[in-house]
């Protein structure tokens, strides 16, 4: 039988709160091991480029990543959230091993294709390299994924974390059971967004398609189910998106995709 | 017999310029494994801290590390310079893995104590993993060091790059015969600054301690040389100063410590 493996993906929002990134890396170090932690980057990039005086661009609500931005993002996720988080893992004797996709050519991927819109230096996920993955955690090594991946001809690319998480958890299904945990504010997917009792115990594919089509799941949620669902129909045993109590506490609310 | 290690150390300079980056890479990459990068930061974290409005701090000479650059420090040794070199290996097809001393727990640091002057978040070497450093080469990994270190207590801090290249280097030279090559912009120690042909083949101790008293041998060369003797009385079977040249070409011209 397969050992038990936890992914737990933190959000940018947590990422860049001191406190709460305090909690969230309390709990990720009570898990047992195995284990992975993937971060988002967030805001501390985007203040961090209007401090620089480079203005985010957006078209149609979406973010584009020129070459000034991707280097605040190489700056932001793989060099200060990433490596912040590995040394307050190491104070609580966990040996966190930082890495962006260009680490032990950790993800592989490609820059997205330009359709209608050109997205800039983002990279969609090719290939996830296992053998790497498997081989840091038998040593006792805790991989931290922040969300920058290369594409094998020396150019670094802004890739998204909730897909990293997902794509590790697929990659890694066939040598571990796989738990991926998407950690965020709320305590799961809400019925009622202004109300945080109001969570979903469980989700299914055809609910999610149903809450969408009546705007009661939109913006970035959409986004992270559709990654938990490909995850949970490529390998992954089971996806949970809930907040840092049920880390912890399994009894603790939480929403299970099913 | 224990095999052969190369320890490459390039400064700042070198990699604050694409071109002599991409030179010096492009030999790293034609070294027989198992090799190690270290590199220096440099400039670009000068440049980043000025565009952020942070003036760096001296006194008496030496740069003081406070928490604004210590951070600008780890968004760009960590962060870009770190990154992009490892994603250009990885386009040479060298599975390098970028580390600072916090990931796996590679270097171990205690921040200066205050003596006459207080250096801020500066680190001084107290322990290398030796065996982290050994199970990533035996896997066939290439760690590419920056000059960040970290406390075990959650604080990241600013060290050397000459002294981690040598720490590194003592600490692996019973498991290898391990070379240390420190890579910067001239073909070696000049006997005459203004002659860049004047390179003094070998150099010992005795002659260095002459060479400073003359003012033959000054500035952050000092520094580097006593890193290098250390690394030499410590195990360490060789130690090379020369130019992007010497690491392809045996014959090309270089100061070997003896």
């Amino acid at each position: 039988m397969n050992k038990q493996l936890h992914i737990v993906k933190v959000g940018g929002h947590l990422v860049n709160d001191t406190a709460a990134l305090q909690h969230v890396l309390a709990a990720f170090a009570q898990l047992d091991a195995p284990k992975i932690l993937v971060h988002g980057g967030g805001r501390h990039a985007t203040a961090l480029a209007l401090q620089l005086g480079i203005t985010p661009k957006m078209v149609d609500g979406r973010r584009i990543t020129d070459a000034d931005m991707l280097e605040v993002a190489v700056m932001s996720y793989a060099g200060i959230s990433n490596k912040k988080i590995v040394a307050q893992l190491q104070e609580h004797n966990v040996n966190a091993i930082g890495l962006s996709g260009a680490d032990g050519n950790a993800i592989e991927a490609v820059k997205r294709p330009v359709m209608e819109l050109d997205y800039g230096f983002v990279g969609d996920v090719v290939d996830v390299n296992s053998t790497l993955f498997t081989s840091l955690l038998e040593t006792g090594l805790i991989p931290v994924l922040c969300a920058i991946t290369h594409n094998k001809k020396g150019q670094l690319l802004n890739t998204n974390a909730d897909t990293i998480a997902a794509e590790i958890a697929k990659a890694l299904s066939s040598a571990y059971n796989v738990t991926l945990f998407y950690c965020f504010e709320h305590a799961g997917v809400l019925h009622n967004v202004e109300d945080p009792n109001s969570i979903m115990g469980t989700l299914t594919q055809s609910q999610m398609d149903t809450y969408i089509k009546q705007d009661i799941i939109h913006k970035g949620m959409i986004p992270k189910l559709h990654n938990g669902f490909d995850a949970l129909k490529n390998g992954v045993k089971k996806v949970v998106i809930s907040n840092t109590v049920a880390l912890s506490d399994t009894n603790a609310p939480k929403t299970t995709l099913i």
